[in-house]
């Protein structure tokens, strides 16, 4: 059973909406996000209220979509990246919407994805929310260095999102379904720079791709994309590599929603996006949308996680890391 | 639907565990705890690695106690208070069981046995393990001062707990039973001081019990115990308080788990315990235990955190605080 598939047959996403920072407006995906910020503070006096004050314009943004309030979701739930999860509290607190806190580093938002599918399948929700949000500039003070020290980065090193994707799931029949899930095992590689998270991940992002090929009877080539959340173009090749030693090429299906959100080669953001928020902004964005539009039919989406602090890389322990996998797929 | 209550049909408590320190293990429950290290490092180099240790050997103790291996369990979830919840993701590493990390502050052993019912009930899961951490020496070096400061503590100060519990749950029938859950909201009584987190958890933990009384239609004198996790003496005061202004008085029944695990007097723990694990240790320990050999029925666990980080109180944000509620009942 550890090995099958989560399956669901009630769990239905009604809406999703995206905003992001201004680098990653300016960036290839600028046409898909619902909305963007040029002011790095939000209007906020410090980068933590930043994001969640994006986190909670986003979910807002994403009610009115749909048409709600705040009065008909039945739980929340997700995470981001700071210490102890505060731009999510924050973000959350003032709705009134039953909280339920999630820690996956930047696999937040497939376990939002899950969890709201369980409250659902199980009938405790009708409505759900999951979310998950990164900020660049919260996220290199308390990862890396204040970017008042101006402190240069590593060609493998990524660059934090700052975005925030919500997305509003439902047990009303709608469009897209949420078909399937698999809960990932925690993959170690001994890799222990911070600065190459995309190799950390890519052991975690490979084994959860094989064991869902397994789980699935190989259904793998039904997918138009199989979509991973932040490997960046490091983590992506070892991670294609990895798979391919196992017998599993998907080609140009594989992608990494850490590549796609930037311009490599104009945006000097090295290895790619990396962050809570990546996933969580482009899959909705990009994805989705071409999915509402009937471009495509079937993703698996596979959140990837890098489970270490700052202490923990000080210590000299290795990056332990996780990934789930999550299908979406379009009803006819 | 979001004040109704999670109903579980399927979710059974086969073990529980419960792994202390030192002075825990010399305060009034001493008896009642499955084991305990005097060394608060439990044979590492850093506090870090000792949480993750003494979770490590716990949930491995509880697997022994059910004859289970880590090949019977279907997925794990939990959390703690480190940033990044690093000590559960080291923990959980090298166990190879599928994981679901979640964070709710000193509420998230709450979350993790509402998670673990979901896994269960949906059928993701046969045998799903849930646990929650927290220790002395990394809690008080990340949230206050390093322990060499020597610094003094306020009277409305909490002790945080050096514990570890795990819960095995199973869709076996089996002689406790995960009846329903209530999600909590956030509240924010718009305390200040990170002395006194009772307060700021007290107000969610008594709007959790009020939304649980009109939820389950006045089932609340049923309840042998109605406990809460880790107000302390200061906010357990708060907490009837409220309650009280409501109707709603349970006298003697209404318990909170940092009130029972030291001696208020003779340990120095000021307003009594907290921290991630001192519901996961106490619970299982004193109250499922009292349960098993038929002394109580039926308890209300209310997991109550406050969700701030060290930076968000310099910042002079508020304590929201969220608190989620479980019934245990005994089958007969």
């Amino acid at each position: 059973m550890r090995d099958a598939l989560l399956e669901f047959s009630k769990t239905f996403l009604k809406a999703e909406c995206s905003t992001v920072g201004k680098k990653e407006y300016e960036g290839p995906l600028s046409d898909y996000f619902d909305s963007w910020e040029k002011d790095e503070y939000f209007g906020c006096r410090s980068f933590d209220e930043a994001e969640s004050e994006m986190s909670r314009r986003n979910i807002n943004f994403l009610l009115s979509k749909a048409r709600y309030s705040y009065g008909d979701i039945d739980v929340i739930c997700g995470g981001d990246l700071l210490n102890q999860c505060v731009a999510t509290s924050f973000a959350a607190s003032g709705t009134g919407i039953p909280y339920f806190g999630l820690y996956g580093a930047c696999s937040t938002i497939a376990e939002a994805f899950i969890c709201s599918a369980l409250f659902i399948e199980t009938g405790g929700a009708h409505n759900a929310v999951g979310f998950a949000s990164s900020h660049f500039c919260s996220a290199e003070r308390q990862y890396r260095f204040p970017l008042e020290y101006g402190s240069t980065r590593t060609p493998t090193a990524q660059n934090t999102v700052t975005g925030s994707g919500a997305y509003l799931f439902t047990s009303d029949r709608c469009g897209v379904r949420v078909k399937n899930a698999l809960i990932g095992r925690i993959i170690d590689k001994e890799i222990t720079d911070a600065n190459n998270m995309g190799a950390a991940m890519a052991g975690a992002a490979a084994d959860t791709v094989l064991r869902y090929r397994a789980a699935s009877k190989d259904e793998m080539d039904s997918f138009d994309y199989i979509i991973t959340g932040d490997l960046g173009r490091e983590g992506h090749e070892i991670a294609a590599e990895l798979l391919r030693r196992q017998g599993f090429t998907a080609g140009s299906r594989f992608v990494d929603c850490g590549m796609l959100i930037y311009d490599a080669e104009k945006q000097d953001v090295h290895s790619g996006g990396s962050g809570a928020g990546c996933m969580s902004s482009v899959l909705g964005a990009y994805f989705i949308s071409r999915m509402r539009r009937g471009e495509i039919k079937r993703i698996l989406a596979v959140g990837t996680g890098a489970l270490l602090n700052p202490n923990s890389v000080l210590q000299k322990k290795t990056i332990p890391a996780v990934a789930h996998a999550v299908c979406f797929e379009r009803e006819d």
